[in-house]
């Protein structure tokens, strides 16, 4: 299942739209172009609606928004919406400042998003309209655990059916749900939250699977969640004692670069609910 | 004395908030999360007071400066003073154009700083109100070097007393006072000069030194210092004769993640002025 | 010949100023550093001009362009052209949306530039006043072959003498001409492509090797895109089985840090046309 979405990302080579933050852009980039799309980057008004349309899909990321990307963010969505383009949001620090919390929220009103991936906090400042995160992670009260995990799954499915959207919440678990089919994901590492901008790229790259897999973008979406997982633990083998954060970072990127479609299929870690 | 200053960081993990430039935002962020603090990035005027309050720490840098970014640096710095949390700024550049020269020195005006950092040219300008930098870096004719070190030592002391506010002044030799006593620093390689950054990744590691050490500026400054500089000595311990600057750049960051209170203990090379 | 302009980089350590994206902006500050330059990024409108000023050479790279920074490169651009200073376009992207064709086009008639590196989609795009170009990579269609060799070193050589600028075409091969002489590079590795940001590097080096060569520039590019293609060459050499794009990067970083003259000149592989 998830084999040939990996598969149609390096035989179509989709090129991705990305209004993302100055802080991870480069790492988007290199992830995008490691599992076989093309990256662009583009965020003047002047030219967003242009951009999105020679792309097969359009990442759209909060992390450093100010008022010349915002309103980028809403023509380039839109753009994307009437062409059928898949679009991703990420929700970056949604609950940590108003003006996040109410972008965010402004962008699910007017946008039709095919996926949305955050952290458990984010989503549910998105869920409620309003939220208290701690910064840019997730807040511990909030952290999916296995005991709260058939809530969360419910919460998310819930949400998902309400806005008709693909949620995916990532962290030590992920759960990625249309509304009917939850997905949890145990593939990762820890250490992954040392790296700044593991969700930013996971984000870039999952709108490359769902460019590349139009037709299934439920599926795609594991897809990608379960290759940057597998790609997390994968590289942590790798490192060796004196290896910390910096090194880690390349090496899921690496890790990226070389996955194939049957080490995804073999070692994906996932269950449907 | 050092130690515990380190192991506050890992203990409270505080969040930063950092209004930096854009060419080295990624690696602050990742130092940030390798010395156990947590990195935001925010530059909009409608958020960075929310955001630095929901902080431990702010982290002011000049780096790439605009219309945009100044003001939001004067109203996070403002609420910054206003809670009670430490502030550090980082006058890149100050010097060499006069847009850096006078925000640098409107912002000490209107600011409360708990630390400067800078390199020796940069921090004359501060002093002198107007000066001329090299570009980023330091200008020759500023170095510190063995002989004129009593000298700059007074300067610094002097400048300290003079804006009640502690003065890092970075180089080969490193001098930390806040205008009574001065700390003197060795530590450190030639070749970190090689890297983008060093400084700015500096000045943030130091805001979280801070936020986790309310109470001892100073020594929490010193210790950053020192754990910026062995780890700059440990990770050029590391390199094989084929790697490089953007090697070592990882390594630094690496070092600093593994960095525990007892080798910075052991490894701190300072003396007391 | 390519020899000295290595050293002359080196043991002149030229300024450069930066007007660039922030997608790459961390790795072009790397690759000044690591060849012997210094890197300054500045693009507000209020210091361009100082800072360029200050500067040896001025790289203007239209990667992220928005209505701040597009009046900071015509700025910085005549200033440069004023104090006859060396200033290279690299037109990412133009083709792909009319902001970028219109703004490389109207940077032609109002700057001198010495030289325009891009990649064969973007210079038929200037040369045409108009382009379609896939994102920031060339058209397939376009891509330079030992077949379509001969037409379009014709077509570089024309364009190179109708604006009097030197043409610099990098693909798997270069071409880089002043309307008279053309050099065809066969250095690099296919590879490279899989990286963000190693024509923006390019660029950037470029800037500096031209600054440190004044009186040659045609042999100072060449020097410049042999470095570049031969370091990617040495660094894939480096890498292990399970590196990726993420590790090759900071390789080619690493390997011009370590690049003297008479490997540069040993390692060259051109002709002249």
């Amino acid at each position: 299942m998830l084999k040939d979405k990996l598969e149609n990302v390096r035989k179509k080579s989709p090129l991705i739209h990305n209004i993302t933050n100055y802080v991870t852009v480069n790492d988007c980039a290199n992830i995008l172009l490691a599992c076989g799309a093309s990256p662009i980057m583009a965020d003047d008004v002047r030219e967003v609606e242009e951009i999105t349309s020679i792309c097969g899909g359009l990442s759209i990321n909060i992390g450093t928004l100010n008022h010349n990307t915002i309103p980028a963010m809403f023509l380039a969505g839109k753009k994307a919406n009437e062409l059928n383009h898949p679009v991703i949001l990420d929700p970056v620090g949604a609950g940590a400042s108003k003006l996040r919390t109410e972008t965010a929220c402004k962008l699910l009103d007017e946008i039709k998003f095919t996926v949305i991936r955050g952290n458990i906090s984010e989503i549910r400042t998105l869920a409620n309209g309003t939220g208290s995160t701690k910064g840019v992670d997730a807040d511990v009260a909030d952290f999916v655990t296995e005991e709260n995990l058939d809530k969360t799954i419910e919460f998310a499915k819930e949400f998902a059916n309400r806005i008709d959207t693909i949620i995916a919440i990532t962290g030590a678990i992920d759960i990625v749900t249309d509304g009917t089919i939850a997905y949890v994901i145990r593939n990762g590492h820890a250490m992954m939250s040392k790296i700044t901008g593991t969700g930013c790229m996971l984000t870039a790259m999952t709108a490359a699977y769902l460019a590349a897999n139009i037709d299934n973008p439920l599926e795609g979406s594991v897809a990608s969640l379960c290759a940057m997982g597998l790609s997390g633990e994968r590289a942590f083998g790798r490192l060796m004692s004196s290896d910390g954060n910096a090194t880690y970072r390349d090496y899921i990127i690496d890790e990226i670069y070389h996955l194939d479609g049957n080490t995804l299929e073999n070692g994906a870690n996932y269950e449907i609910r």
